[in-house]
Parts: C-alpha cells; sequence; structure tokens
C-alpha cells in the first residue's frame, strides 16, 4: 500500500487548475510509493474557491496561508501563486517543515531566490521549482540522448519563446505589465524556462548580453480603459550567451510574435549530432546524427510516445500524444518520488535560483550596453 | 447543482483506462448539467479488476455484466470490451433501461448490429457509439469550416489510418488476428474510425472496390509460441468509395506501415477550400482556402487550441496542446449531455452500423473483385 | 574531346523549352562522352518558331517533322509533342535510324505503344520515355536506399498526383479535355508518372481496380466560349494495385485538389524501413529505418544533394536545392551515355508501353467495376 | 532586336560557374532590351580557364585582368572572385568605364568598401553587390507581402545562417579561415546575406552587440596536413540590433551546425502579420495573417511558383519549383535592365557597404563586450 501525503494548494488559477490536475492523476498513471491526498485548497475569494476545491476534489478550504502552514495534516505546500507571493510563503513553509512544491518563476528579486534556497536547505524539506516543460517527452528524451552521448560537445544553443498576447494596444495593464507583481516582462516570465532548459541540456552560464525593449508604452489601465498607464516591464528580450563548456546561445522571449500562441522552441548543435525541438508539437523531437550512413543523413522525427521512452509508457500506447497538463503530472511523480525517498528533487530552489541569476545578469547587461558576467 | 448519473464500465484494459480517465476528468473540466458517479467496474480477472477499481476510484466491482445491469444503482453502462462482446451486452443493457455508450466498432456482424440498434430504438435510451476521433480538435474544427461552407462541394476525401505492430513476424496470433474474437482486421479495427470520419465529415457512401492482404499468414500461437497458426484477418486493407454527394474516396488501413504508429490521415478537397488532418498531430489542422489573395494562397497550419474552437476554451490557454485521452472527455461530455436533455447523442448505434455496413461490403468486394453497392 | 550528337526538337511549347533547356545546359554540368548539338527545331508556327530556335540556340528550323527525318545532319529526334502524335513520328524516326527521345505518356493506345516498341527495337536505335521524375533527386536516393536493402521487402505503395487546374467550372474544353487529342484525363497524364515511378521503384503490377470521375461533364468551348461541349476524359482516377512482389498499392490522380499545384507524392513501406517523397519539396526525402536504435527511430528528413547522391555532385554544394527542369537534364544525360556507349537507357519505349498497359487495365476496370488482370 | 552587352568574368570556380549559367540562361526565360554576350573570362590558371570557358562558351580568356579591363569589347566586368580581390578590380573597372557586377560580400574592410562606392559613383556606371538571395521567389514574394502592409510594423526579425562544413577538426586551415584573404568567418561570409535580407526586408539598423567564438584554434595547413597552424576568424558569431524603425533582431551565423547543410532562415514578426522563410525551401514562404477569421488563423505555407509571383512567370508552370542558381539569373536579370535603362540597379555597392558597417560594428562589440552604433 502507498503513504498518503497530504497536500495544500495555494492558488486557484490557471496554475492552480494544472496543478491540481497533476495532484489528481499522478495516482492513476503512475505507480508510487506514495500518492496524494487532495487535503486542502488556499485562497482569497471564498466562493471561488469552494467552487474549485468541490470541482477539483479537495477536501477542505482555508482563505489565510499562515492557517495552512499551522496544520498538521498537510505535508505538502504547493505554491501556485504569482511569483511576488512565492518568497514569503516558500520561507514560512519551508521553517513550517513543509515540503515545498513551488511554481517559477522562483521569485521577484536574486534576494528573495536566495532566502528561499536557505530557508530550504536549512530546514531539510524536498524543494522543487516547476520548470515542467524539463518534462516534456521530447525533453526528456533530449537529454536522453544528450546523456548517450549522441550529440558530442555541444557547441550552439538557439531558444525561443514566442506568444502574441500583447500585440493588440488594447490589452490592458494587468500585472504581468507592472513591477511591483511581476518584475520582469518575459524575461522572467518565458526566458526562464528558456534558460531552465538550456542549464539541464547544455550546463552553465558565465556571461550575458541581454537587449530588452518596451514597443508599447502606455496601455489602458484595467480598472479603468479610459486612462492608461505605463507599460513597467520590457515586451521583449532578446539575449546571447558563453556556456562554460564553450557554447555559445541565444535566447528570445517575446509577447509580439502573431501566429505563435505559446511557441518554445530550442535547437541544440554539438560534434556529432544535433536536436531541435518546438513546444507546440512537445511530443515530438528532431535529431541529427552524424553516425549515420552519408547517403542517410538528416534530422528525424521522433515521437516520444514508446514504452521505452521514459515516462511515455505511463500512458497510452505508441502514437498516442499527450498534452501540456502532462508534464505537471511528470513534475509531481518526480517530486512526490523525492519525497518518499528523501532524496532530492530536480530542479529545485538553487535550480530555480540560478535560472534567476541568469535572468537578472540579463537585465543589468540590457540596462548598461555592456556584456555581464554572471556571478 | 448538477445531477449524479452512475456508471458501469465494464472492461479494464486499455479501453477501460481511457474511459475511466474520461469519466474521472470531464466534471473538472466541463461545466455540464449531470456529473457522473463512477459506480461498479466490472471485469473477470478480479485481482486485477480490484487493483484497476481502486486506481481509479470505482466505488464496486462486479464479474458478472449481467448482476451489473441488474442493478438499479446504474444509469449508464459502458461497454469497453472487444467487439465480439458489444452486442449481447448492449442490447440486455438497453432492455433494462440503461444508457450504453460503446466502444468501437459497432459490433462483430451486420445482424448483432442492426440488433443493437433495434434494442437502443426500441427501449428509447441514449446510445453513443465511440468513433472519438470526431472530437479531436482539429477535426471538430474541421466539421466546423465545411459547415461554414469553406470548403464547398466536396470532391475528394482520402484517408489513410497506418500502424506497423505486426511488421515482426514473431508477433504472435492474438485476439485482433482471429476471426472469432475480431472478425476482420484493420478492415474493422482502424478503417471504422477512417470511414466514420468520412460519413461525418462528406457524408454517405453508396459503393465501394476493396483489396485485402495478409502479408504474414502464420504466426507464433500465443499459449506456444514453438507453434503457429493461420491468420485469419486481412493485414491491410484498401478501399475506394462513391459517395451520395458525387465525391470520390479512398481509403487504406494497414497495421504494417513501418514509422507510422498511429498515424490517421485525410485530405478533403472541395470546390472553395481543402483540409488536411494527422492524428499524430491531433491539433493541427491544415486548410487552404481559394478565397485568400491569389499572391497569397496556400495551407494554414490552424493549432486548434483557441477559446473560439468548440471545447477548446474548456481546457489551456490558446497554444498548449491537449493529447489523445482528451477526446474521451469530449466524447463523454457529448453523451452525458444528450442523457442530462435527453436529447440524442451523435455518433449513435445507427451512424456505427452505417460504418459496419460500408466496411461489410468492402469484404464483399475483396472477396468478389466486384465493385459493391452499400446496401 | 567529345563527340558531337546532332539533335532534332519537336515541338516548342512547355515541352519543348524544358527539352531545349535540357540539351543546353547538359555539357556545362555533366562530363559526357558525347555532346549534343542543337541542329533543328520543328514546328507549325514558322514565326513562334523562328523566335524559339533563336531564344535557344537551335541552328535552323523546319516546319514538316518528316523533312526532319530525311536529313542526314540529325542524329537523335526528340518529340516534346502531345501524345497523340507520338506514335506516327517515333515510328518513322525509328525507321529512318534516328535515336529517339519521346515524351511521356508514351502514346494514346496499346496499339500505338507496341507499334513503337516493334519498330524501336526492330531498328537498333536508342529509345527513350521521358518518365523525368525517375530523376528526381530524392527518388534517385529511394531508389538506391532500396537497393542497398534498407527497406527491406516492400508491402505498401502509396502514391498520388494532385493538381488543381480545373476545379473552376469556366476553364475551358481544351485538348486534354478531348479523347482525340489525350485519350484519357489525369489516369493518362499523371497516373502515367505516379505507376512509372511504382514500377520503378517497387515493380511490377498484375491487378488493378479503378474508379474514374468526371465531376463537371460540359465545358466552355476554346473557339467560343458561349457555348459548351462535353468533357471527354476523367476529372480523377483512383487506383488500386497488386504488385508480383505480394506488395498492395494505391494511387490517385485528380486535377481538382484545390492547395495542390504539382503535388506528386509517395509513400513506400517495407519489412525493414519506410520512404516518403513529394514532388514540391523533390530534393527531399522521408527516410524510417528499422535499424536505427529504438528510442530514436524516426523519419529522417534527407536533402539529396550531398556529393555522394548520384547527379548531385554535378550540381552546386551540399544544401544548394536544384528544381524542376533539373530532372530533364538528368533524362538526357542518360540518354546521351546510352547513345555514346551502345548500351540501352531506361526507361525505355517497353518501359512506357508497361505503363500504359497498367492503365488501360484500370480504365477497363473504372468501367466494368471487376478487378482486371494487367495482360 | 535587343541589344548586345559584353561580359567579363573574373572568376571560373564556384562562383565562376553560377555567374556563367546565369549570364546564359537569363536571355532564354527573360525578355530584357538586351541580352548578355559571353565576351571573355579571366583567370591564372590557364588550363582550367580554357576548359571552364569552351564549357560555358566563353568567346575568349584573358589571365590579366588589366588587360580586361583594357578592352573595349567589354560593357560589364562581372567580379566572382574572393573578397580580398574585389576592391582593386571594381575600383579600376569603374574608373575604366565598366559596369561592374561584384559577388558579396562587398569588400574585406569599409575603407575598401568606401572606396569602391566612390570609384563607382564618380564613374557613373551601374554597379551591383550580388545578394542573390533577395531574388529568391519566397524572399520577392515576403518583401510584396510586406510593401502591401499585409505585416504592418514590423517588431521582430530572427534570422540565422546556418552551415556545417568545419565540425570536422580536420578540415584544412584554408583561405576562408585566414584574415588576410577572409577578413573574417561567418560575420562577414554568411551574416552579410543575413543583415542584407534584415536591411532589405526591414530596414536600416542603429546599433548591434555581437558575440563571436573559434571552436577550433588550430586546424591541418592545407599545404602540409602534418603541421597545424591558428584558424584567424570567428566560427560563429551571434548578434543583436536595433532597427531604426524600432524592431529588435537577432543574427546568427555559424559553420558548426551539424545537420544544416546551407540553412538560412528568417522570421519576422509585425503587428499585423508575420513571415517566416528557409533558404532549404527556397520557394515557399510562411506567411501569417491578423486579417484571417479567428476560428482559422494559422501560418500559410505559400508555394511561390504562380505567375502572379515576380519572376515565376518567366520559368514554370504552377507547382514546379525553382532551384539555387535561379536566383543569379534573377539578379543578372535586374542589372541588366539597369544598365540598359540607365537607372539603378539594387542591391549596389552603397547597399553592400551599409552591410560591412553593420558586420564591422558587429566585431567591434564582439572584441568590446559593448554595444555599439553603427556610424
Amino acid at each position: 500500500m502507498s503513504r498518503p501525503l497530504r497536500i495544500a494548494l495555494l492558488g486557484h488559477r490557471f496554475m492552480g487548475r494544472a496543478h491540481s490536475n497533476a495532484w489528481s492523476q499522478v495516482s492513476r498513471f503512475f505507480d508510487l510509493p506514495v500518492h496524494p491526498v487532495l487535503q486542502v485548497a488556499c485562497g482569497r475569494d471564498v466562493q471561488a474557491l469552494q467552487e474549485f476545491a468541490h470541482r477539483w476534489g479537495w477536501a477542505g478550504i482555508e482563505t489565510d496561508w499562515r492557517r495552512v502552514l499551522e496544520r498538521d495534516d498537510v505535508d505538502i505546500v504547493d505554491i501556485a501563486l504569482p511569483q511576488h507571493l512565492h518568497a514569503e510563503v516558500a520561507i514560512a513553509a519551508a521553517q513550517a517543515g513543509k515540503h515545498v512544491f513551488c511554481e517559477k518563476p522562483l521569485a521577484m528579486t536574486l534576494g528573495e531566490g536566495r532566502a528561499m534556497v536557505d530557508a530550504a536547505e536549512a530546514s531539510g524539506i524536498v524543494h522543487y521549482v516547476n520548470h515542467n516543460y524539463r518534462l516534456a517527452p521530447a525533453v526528456v528524451l533530449a537529454r536522453q540522448l544528450i546523456d548517450e552521448g549522441r550529440i558530442g560537445e555541444i557547441r550552439h544553443w538557439r531558444g525561443a519563446y514566442q506568444q502574441s498576447w500583447l500585440v493588440d494596444p488594447a490589452f490592458p495593464l494587468n500585472w504581468k505589465l507592472r513591477q511591483a507583481t511581476a518584475y520582469a516582462g518575459p524575461q522572467w516570465d518565458l526566458n526562464s524556462h528558456n534558460v531552465d532548459l538550456a542549464l539541464h541540456l547544455v550546463g552553465d552560464i558565465t556571461h550575458v548580453s541581454c537587449l530588452t525593449r518596451t514597443f508599447i508604452p502606455e496601455r489602458p489601465l484595467e480598472e479603468d480603459p479610459a486612462r492608461s498607464g505605463p507599460v513597467e516591464v520590457e515586451d521583449a528580450a532578446l539575449m546571447m550567451a558563453d556556456f562554460a563548456c564553450g557554447a555559445v546561445g541565444s535566447f528570445e522571449a517575446t509577447r509580439f510574435a502573431l501566429g505563435r500562441r505559446n511557441r518554445h522552441t530550442f535547437e541544440i548543435y554539438g560534434s556529432k549530432g544535433a536536436l531541435s525541438w518546438d513546444l507546440e508539437d512537445m511530443n515530438r523531437l528532431q535529431f541529427f546524427s552524424e553516425d549515420d550512413p552519408p547517403q542517410a543523413r538528416g534530422f528525424r522525427n521522433l515521437l516520444a510516445t514508446e514504452r521505452i521512452h521514459r515516462y511515455a509508457k505511463n500512458w497510452w500506447p505508441p502514437g498516442h500524444i499527450i498534452g501540456y497538463e502532462h508534464t505537471f503530472v511528470h513534475a509531481v511523480a518526480d517530486f512526490l518520488t523525492a519525497v518518499a525517498t528523501g532524496g532530492p528533487a530536480r530542479p529545485d530552489f538553487r535550480d530555480g535560483l540560478r535560472v534567476l541569476e541568469i535572468l537578472e545578469a540579463g537585465l543589468r547587461s540590457a540596462a548598461s550596453g555592456r556584456k555581464c558576467a554572471v556571478p
């Protein structure tokens, strides 16, 4: 019999749904030594929260996250909140001895992030930052092929994360466009994914140069569309990087790429092969191998749904694709396994902090017009 | 408050999982006037069934499907069994006044299928055959664009359903390769999907010519791999068809297409536009419109994840794809809505029977070498 | 020093241009033991012919093809005329001892085709039918991979040739839509390519079933658009086939596929691998190999522009694609080499006749509704 | 009757062949007021040059380019030489009153480039720098769609030019890897194309940041493979840019991208639409329009072979693609038209110089780690 682990979820919007789904589904598809119990959902809008808890099967609700941390019947705190709320909650949760599963980006600032790492490591809890695209089927396969040495020594990373929801000048000045709630724009929101995958697949970054741009400087206020206010974050962020291994990389993140709704792509070129991937077709990986016969070399279109592919055998027969939210199921499967076995989970807060250090160096570079070392 | 509808599931293998998932997930993503209760799961292997019921949250188990039909606390019978078991169960369920959700292909023979239609219509229940690919996001969009008149008068259907699991001669003679349990090969298993989509998107078929082939006539017995027995069904089935509307069509189904794990594709050409689709990339539709400016005509790659797309707004933001099993969630959402409102659900048993009539005419054609009218 | 071979070209429309280009270009890119001399161009419209001859560098003109055959200073007759003019000219040319390079389809009828074969073989000339897509870079590579055994025993051919120029009902009743000048529609025009590639890549065909359809039965007359006349040939032709090797195949040809301007595709599935190709992207071949590691199997996108690829080294560096008309250059390079060495060229008239025998069996099947053996 | 213009070609390697082909083919496919006469080919290896001149139909040869400039029977000088030889020849040719068609990149240094511009403008000749990818069918269409306003205000350029011929450490230290003959690596060779297309399609660039890298610092000497010498140019160059119009851009150029033989791609995102292109599939353009109906928005795959597309009607019917070398035919068609009409040709030396100014600013940025203004 698997052991129950009691979850408290903070947040009940987009990420709250995706996380609830993951906690609900994981035991149906994965055989783990533990199983999550949806103990309590926490939020401030009681009516919406009750409807949410009923829909997803959360046993109870709370409206004060501090109350949640005081409860003895909670083992894990899941922070599915905007980034400006991460640090305080995560630190308190760690101090209360709760394991923490936290949405990305890890935090607003490096100071916050470091405090989170310190608190988590001091308390000995299992901590996890949900850079979920590491767990997309084709990214898992990319990592495997790299680990098998099939790409060789990596020379190039070329990544982009492109959305288009800000092209309309009438789109309002929401929380993602204000420093107080978002800290930065796509550099934080989208390049955090982009950089995390680069760190995961290529390795550490030592220097960056960055260029940011706000195309539309003012937007209508949410509370009064007749008035407008200043957009406080960048609309697009481009970055070039030196990797510790000698590779070079480029990163683009934008909310102004019409035709791209949620396109996250990378290309990796090494001394023996190459890879490329697109989130909008996340079950597929393109793989080039210099080991193929010379008359028959080309990018192979791999569908990562074979039983031999990690996580894939837990789902459906070969050729049956999975969707976006399944990456969260993989993430909680890894996290729960770590909690069960006492082992570390990756990516953890330290990984999340490293992403922030690189992004922050990028913002410094954009402001100064100089290449910046990542401390 | 939505009304509960109590489900009994028969079968707990691949389809049992996919159906359980659909009943579990539908109320989380769709706002329906009813909600399913996972009342009882039925099977013959008690130990496996118990594990299954526990994993998926089925309240109870039964080992005799006749017992299930006698229970007052069951509103809906879900038949997730191989096709040779459909007719007897479905007819009895209809006679017991249970609504029936049945896997495809509807039945083994036309006689069975007609009896199922008769029983279902006589009893007044809601009946549904799970041709789930009608509900794939891009197929839903295809139907919408056709209904909007954007394709015009249809002239061509070109469909294929290609798998590769029989290429290895060592693959054993399982139930899908015997007439007693499968009736036919990919003509039944795969062309049933292919023909159903053609009926759904183009309309009725009047004549067919068909060619079948068994590439590997003998295979090892499952029970004793040292011995072999005859493969009793075709390995591949090709078919050409006349549609009532004047279009012509082709259909291919095979288990011998290396590199294709579960590729179901169609192309549709009309007087004003064209469409194409591939199940392995089921969130995307290719759409050509003769209405585009002459210098800018080409197939558009549509990602059917916008809020304006039917079902899509129930899932994730634009650009976040869904997977194979979500088609089942759409199917049960439609079916439950029909049960709740007393209205018919489509595709129903009559739709499922029509598919069989066409496939059976194909088998007659293959045997006779003549074009056959579909009665 | 290479030996001159003097060419006479019959025809100066679309094919006349493509052939003139091939004769002009071949010595610039290929090192052959012979080189073509553009001796004389023949046609009936003197003014257009003169302009054409001047543009392409033909040394002289003739307006009567019989005069051409009488000339001693002509070694090769190139028949770039519509199919109803092939037989008489080719037979006379063979009898006059001229080598013959003839456009496809070989002829109007089997009788004509057989007479052409007989005349050519009796005279001992080199004869060639220009099924030029055998020479597209990726088709050449397909043949190589098959010959290397990388696909294994072939089970499936799935071919289509799709155009869209007849969708508009106002398109006039031109020579391609009349039996007297075209004999048949896309069965002759397009399926001749489709069947030729199948014969070349898979092998001989023993039986066919066919379905033809004329969607628009009347069209405006070219000479008087206010009046209309009957379309005498099919608008679309679908065909299923048994290959001698045990494979099954399907063929589609249509002039009603909106969005497809000149799309010729095939898929080939064997016991060890698979191939697919599209003329609109004719430098690329998709190749699947079961020999790849299980975690890394998928269709490879091969760009057939490497020096190791046949013909490719004659053009540009790797990655620099060639276009449609280059297939004609390859064809005349092969043909000239055969003339120079006295060896046979392939595809020859016998190959062209075999294509017609299969297409004709298809027309008989379409008329009778029965599967027909190919004699 | 069209007027003859007598061409002198300098160079007879890869570019010499491509240019010879263009001069030979242009009058066959384009109706121009002038026609080129292949007057004289110039090089230093007499035997190879004679073979070359014979093959391509050059009327005579010269071994000293100064002799060529003295000849009265030469109207146009075509410089198909490595870049370190451009400036001296081009300036002398301009001073001799010859029109000049010059390969790209324009020159080694800004000083050279400015002198070329000055000489060309002072003499009043027609001057042209062969940034031939402007003339690829889909790039021509891209420009047309931008000019029609279909993309709106441009915000993003994302370009890459990726090759792979230096991955093997045994590849020798040839002239492209030495400063004296190449000045720089892919920044000069490949990013010159990349930047030229950006200038052509988006507009001028004001600032750049750049990162260069030499992955393999030493290579075997061509003259003695047992010894090695230092690679003097970068192996890869990444660049970020500010456009004058407010757009931001990124540029990558590398010789280390395994699997990419000659892949030049761009993505352009504007306020109303988007475009993307790949040289390896140069007849196709991807086009997204926000004007499409909301349920049917996606990138359209445009095949730029319709008669309505500029240059396309000069070649083959719709759907018949053209190849790499056809871009040179388009270029000489434009250039010859300019010479005939006395009008300017674009891109001219000033355009070529602007590319160099941007690339040079990039090299300065890479050396200094600072963003640099382009003077």
